[in-house]
C-alpha cells in the first residue's frame, strides 16, 4: 500500500485512541502505511504536545487548515459531537476520507446530510464503533449469518457506565440537548450498532428514557443547571428479521465501568458476550451430550482473526486500544481498495435514526416505525 | 409450637418439594412441628406412592377429601394454575391456612377473589415465590432499606429458562391461555415478584408479549396446535418510589436454566444476583479506596439468617429445597402467631394486576397504570 | 426397605448435619426407611434439645448406652476425632453399621483396627466424606474412567479455609497434636479422599507441613499455648497409575471459605472444579471446532444421578446438606444389600495412611512411599 | 529524552512483540523516543520483511553486525535462550544496554557471567518477565509491602499453558536438554519472576520435574526423539521472608492458554490474580462488615497507573502488547537515567538460580538451598 497521511481533530481520549491506533496498525498489519501528518487543537499548547509525542508532522490549532491540507488524505474526527458535521462535511467537500466518533451527529437529519455527501463525493468513511471490531464478535456474527444458533428467538443488549452516576458530576458538553441525548447517543450507539452488526435493522421502538440527576452543578460557579438528557435509555425493539430484544444504556450505573453486554438467542443455540471480559464469548450449542449441558467459555486466540496479528498464542489477550487499531485497519483496506467493512457514514445513520426513533417514542409514550 | 398438620394437593415438582419443605423444617427451625397428613392426587396410584414415600398419614385422590379433612390445618395447592382458585376457595372456607404455588390464578379478578376470601376468614397465607427466601434476597432488601445503595436509580431483572425452547416441546396445560399467560406467569412472575420484595410497588407497564413458537406438536397425535401464550416478555416498569426499570420472562432462552438475576443500581452503590449462582450477591459500593474499585462477591454464611440454621459454618451453600423449607418456617411461624413475612396472597394479587396490566398493555402497544 | 433405626453420637455441626441428612433421605430417595431412635452428647441439655429439634425418639449423655441399645442398628459417630476410635469398636463389637466422621482417628494403626474391627465383624461403615457425593464427582470420575480425558497427566488439588486464620482464634481440641495433625487431617483428607476417588491409590508423598500461628490464646486465660500441629500442608505425590500431582491443606488461608477445588489434566480434556461453585464442573475437550475452544461449564441437572431426586429441573442446584443425604442413601442402601460406594473405613485408612505418610516426609524432610 | 536507537535480533513471536513495544511506548508514555533501527534475522527473507513491516532502518542476517553497529544503543534479544549468552556478551561488550528474553541462560553459571559482564560494563539490563509489568501486579506488591495482607502466611503460584500437551508435538530446541530445562524454564521462571516480586528471593526448594511426553516425533521423520526435559514441574518452596508456598509450571495442562495464577494469604488479607483475567484482581480483606463477607474484584483503571496513559477511561483493558509496552518503558527510562525497575540481568540470574536448584532437588529427590 501507499503511504496514506492522516491528520486528526482533536486531542483528547479518543483524538490519542486514534492517533496510537494509526500508529499501531502498520506494525500489526502487514502492508499498511498510514503516516501521522497533522493535528488539531483549539488549544494550540494541547495540539503541539500532542504533535510531539504522537508523532505527527505538523499541528495546528485551526482544523479548517487541516481540512485544507493536501498532504491530508483521511480527516479523523474526534471532537464533541456537536462539531462532527460541519467537520464531515468540509473533509468531504475537500475530497477526504473521513474517520468520525460516534455519534456522528445530533440527530439523523445531520447525520444522512453527512452521508449523503460522502457518497456523493466517493470518499471512504468510518466511525468509531470500535467494539465490534472484536475477534469475538466477528465469530458471533458469523455463527448467527451461519445458523450455528438456529432461527435468532431474542435479544437483550445494553451499556452501562458509572461515569455520570455522581450527582456533583458538574454540566459539560455531554448534557447540552442541542448534542441530541445523553446516555442513549453515547453508549446507547454502541450497543444499537452491536444489535444491527449481529441482527441487521432494527425496524420498531419502544423507549422510556430518564433524566435520574436533575440539576449538575456548573463548573465554577454556586449554580446548578437542570439536564435534559436522558441518564437511563430502555428500549423495546422488533428486528426487521422477525425476532425482538431489549436494549438499555445507561451512564449512571454505579460500578460499571464497561458493561457493553448482550445475550442472542436461538432456538439451537445461545451466545453471551460481555466487553467487561472482552476476551470471551459464551456459547450454549443445543443438543450435547446431556451430561456436559452448559456454556462454554471460549477464549480468543489466533484462529479468531485478526488476534493472530497481534500475538500468535492464545490466551494472551487484546486490550481496548487493539480494538481501534482493528478499526484502523479495516478502514485503510477499504481505502485501498478493499472491501468497506464499516461501520460507514451510512451505517452511523441508521443508527442515529433508531436513535432518534426512541426520542420521539419516549416523548409521545408508543411504539414507533424507525424510517 | 404445637403440632400443625398439613395436606398437600398435587405430587409432581411442588407437591415433591412442598412436602420436602414441610418435612425438613422442623429439624432447621427450632420449634416449628408441621405434620404431614394427607396428600392428595387426583392419580390415586401417585397420591399412594407419595403417601408412603414422602410419609404422609393418609392419600386420598380427591382433593375435596382433603380440604373437608377436620385434622388438616394447612392445605398447600400445587395443581396446575387452573385450579388454584377453585381448591384455594374451598379451603379457605374450611377455615384452613393455604399455601398456593405460584401463580396464583389465571387473572387478577381471581386472585383478588381469593385474596378477599382469605382475609375475610382470617387465615394464614402464603405463595411459593421461594426464590426471595434466600437469605442473600434479604439483605439485599434490608441494604436497600438502609439506604446503602443511596437512591435507587434503576432496575433491571430477568427470569430465563430454556424448558420451552424446543419448538417441538408438545403442547400442554401451561399453553392453555385459559391459565392467563405463559412465560410471564410461570417465571415473570417470580422477578416481578423480587421487584416488589426489593423497591415496592410497579405503578406503570409498558410490554411487549410475544410468541416466538407459533404452534406446538399435540401428544399423541400428528397435529400440532397454535400458541396464544407469551414465550417472552419484555416490560418497562415504573415503580412507585419513582425509580423504573425492565423487566424479562422468557422461556424459550436457550441454555439458561435458572437466570432469575438483577441488578438494582443506586446513588452509592449497586447489587447484582443471579440465582444461577445462589449463594453469592454481588456488590458494588461508591467511594470506597479508589484503588479498590470493584465489586465485591458476597458469600453466604451464618451472619445471613437462617443461613446458620442450616450450617453453622460460611460458604457450604443453600440449595433450592433450602428455599422452600425457608419459606414453610415463615409460615408455620405466621400461623403460630409470628409476623407474617409474605408473600401472602394479597401479595400474589398485587404481582397478577401486573401480570394482567402487561398483558393489556401489550395488547394496546401502549402504557397501562396498574390498577 | 425395612425401617432402619439410627442413633448418632454427637450434637454439634456434624451430629445435626447427619441427623438431618438422616431425616431427608427417605423423602428424596424411593425406599428407604431410617428413623431417628437415640441420640447421644456428653451435655445432657444439648442431647435433649437436639433429640426434641431433630426428632429421636430417645437422647442419652452416655454414648456405651446408645451403642448398647438393642434398638439401634446404626451408630453414627460425629465427637471430636479423638473418641472415634474407642467408639467404632465398641459399636462394631455390638454388631452395629458404624457412620463416622472424618477424619477417622489420629493415626493410620489406629484407623486400621477400625477397619479390621468392622471388616471381622461384617458390618458396613460409612465415612462423612460428604464433598465426593456431588453428582457432578461421579460424573467427573466416570469421565476418567472412560478415558474421556485420555491418559492423566497431572492432578492439583487443594482443601482450603479460613476459619484458623485469626491468630487470636482460641486453642481447641483440634490443635491437639494427640489427635494426630491440623489442616491436614481436617481438610486435607477431604481433598485426598477427592484424589483418591478421581484417580485411585496415592504411593508416594513428599510433603512440608508448617504451623503459621506459633501460639493460640487459651479460652479464659491469659495464657498462649505453643502450637505443634499444623496450619498448612503441602504435598507432592505420586499415584500409582502413573501420573503425579499436588494437594495443599490449608485453615489459615484468609478469605477462603470453602475452597475444596481440583484440577484434572489429561492429553484429551481437563476439568476443573471448585466447592465454592458446587453445582459446576468445567470440562475442556481438546480437538473440538478451534473457534470454539474453551471451557464449558457443565451445571448439574436430573441427568447427573441423583440430582433429578432431589429437583426434577436443572440448574435449581443442590446445597451441602443435600450432599449428606446423598452419602447418607449410599449407606442406607448398602446396608440394605446394595453394592457398598463408600468411603468405608477401609478408604479412610488408606487416606489416613496418605497423612501420616505426609507427617513423617515432613519431619524427615524426604519422599515416603505410603506403606 | 534524546532518540534512542534499538537493534533486534529475532524477528519470532517476541521480536515482533518488541518491535511493537517500542513502536508504540513514544506514542503512551510522554517523552520517550526510541527509534527502530536495525532487526537480525539469520532467515535474511525473515529479517527483511520485518524491517518492512516493522519499520526499521536497516536489517541484517548477522546479529554481530547489529551489535556492532555504532548507531544502535540498545540490543534486543529474542532468540532462542540457547543463543542469549553470546549475544548478550558481545552487545554487552559493545557497551549496548540489553533487553534480553527470558529465560536468559541454559543455567546460573552462563546467566551470572552475563550479569556480572553487563554489571561491569554499567550497561542498563532488562528481561523479558512483562507479566509483573500488569498495574495490577504493582498493586498487589504495593499492598504486601504496606502491610495491607497483614503477615504473609502462604503463596500458591502457577504457570500452566498446553502447547506442548499435544503427545505429536515435534521435537524443536524447546526439548532441547542444552537449553536447561522445559516447562520449568520457559513457563516457571514468570512465576518463579512474580513470586519473587511480591515477596522477595526463594531460600530453599524442593522439587519434582516430570517428563510428561517419554517421546517426541521427529520432524519430516518417521522417528521419535527421547525426551529429557520436564513438562511439569512441582516446587514447594521457603521463601527469605519466612512464609512458604507452592509452585507449579506445566506446558501439557490441556486447555490452560495463560493460567498464571497465583494466590497469597496473609492474616489481614488474600489477594487472588489469574492471567487469564490479567485486568482483574481480587480482594479479600478480613475485618470487614460480616454482612458483606468476601472478595473483591477489583478492575483496572486510570488510578493504576500506567493504565491512564493507554486509556482515561477505567474497565477499558489493558491487553498483552500493552504489558510489553510499559516493560519498555521501564527499560528506556533506567537508560535516561531514572530509577531501573528491572528485572534486570541480576533478577534473571536469581530467577535462574531457583530454576537450577529445582533441577538438583528433583534430581536428588530433596530439599535444597538457593545458593
Amino acid at each position: 500500500m501507499r503511504p496514506i497521511r492522516v491528520g486528526v481533530i482533536g486531542t483528547g481520549f479518543m483524538g490519542r485512541a486514534h492517533a496510537l491506533a494509526y500508529r499501531a496498525v502498520s506494525g500489526i498489519f502487514p502492508g499498511l502505511r498510514p503516516e501521522l501528518e497533522v493535528v488539531a487543537d483549539i488549544d494550540e499548547k494541547a495540539a503541539a504536545g500532542a504533535c510531539q509525542q504522537l508523532g505527527f508532522r505538523r499541528y495546528t490549532s485551526d482544523w479548517k487548515v487541516l481540512v485544507a491540507d493536501p498532504a491530508v488524505e483521511i480527516v479523523s474526527i474526534t471532537t464533541p459531537n456537536v462539531f462532527h458535521r460541519e467537520m464531515t462535511l468540509a473533509a468531504v467537500a475537500a475530497g477526504k476520507h473521513v474517520h468520525c466518533e460516534k455519534p456522528i451527529a445530533p440527530n439523523a437529519r445531520d447525520a444522512r446530510d453527512m452521508m449523503e455527501a460522502a457518497e456523493a463525493a466517493g470518499v471512504v468513511t468510518q466511525v468509531g464503533y470500535n467494539y465490534i471490531k472484536n475477534p469475538l464478535l466477528g465469530l458471533a456474527r458469523e455463527m448467527i449469518a451461519n445458523g450455528e444458533l438456529g432461527e435468532i428467538t431474542g435479544f437483550r443488549g445494553i451499556h452501562a457506565e458509572d461515569y455520570m452516576s455522581n450527582p456533583e458530576h458538574p454540566y459539560s458538553w455531554r448534557f447540552d440537548p442541542s448534542g441530541g441525548a445523553g446516555a442513549i447517543a453515547d453508549l446507547g450507539s454502541h450497543i444499537i450498532c452491536m444489535a444491527r452488526f449481529l441482527l441487521g435493522p432494527i425496524e420498531e421502538v419502544m423507549a422510556d428514557l430518564e433524566t435520574v440527576v436533575k440539576t449538575r452543578p456548573v463548573r465554577g460557579s454556586a449554580d446548578r443547571r437542570p439536564i435534559e438528557v436522558d441518564d437511563i435509555a430502555r428500549l423495546t425493539v422488533r428486528f426487521a428479521r422477525g425476532c425482538r430484544g431489549s436494549i438499555e444504556a445507561n451512564w449512571v450505573a454505579t460500578g460499571r465501568k464497561m458493561h457493553l453486554a448482550f445475550e442472542v438467542n436461538g432456538t439451537k443455540g445461545t451466545l453471551v458476550f460481555n466487553q467487561e471480559r472482552l476476551n470471551e464469548l459464551h456459547y450454549y450449542r443445543a443438543g450435547r451430550d446431556p451430561r456436559h449441558s452448559g456454556f462454554l467459555r471460549i477464549e480468543t486466540g489466533p484462529q479468531h482473526h485478526p488476534y493472530g496479528l497481534f500475538c500468535v498464542a492464545p490466551g494472551h489477550q487484546l486490550g481496548f486500544n487493539d480494538l481501534k487499531t482493528i478499526e484502523v485497519a479495516d478502514f485503510l483496506k477499504a481505502i485501498d481498495g478493499g472491501e468497506p467493512r464499516g461501520p460507514d457514514l451510512r451505517e452511523a445513520y441508521e443508527i442515529q435514526k433508531v436513535i432518534d426513533t426512541a426520542l420521539v417514542s419516549s416523548r409521545e409514550r408508543q411504539w414507533k416505525v424507525v424510517s
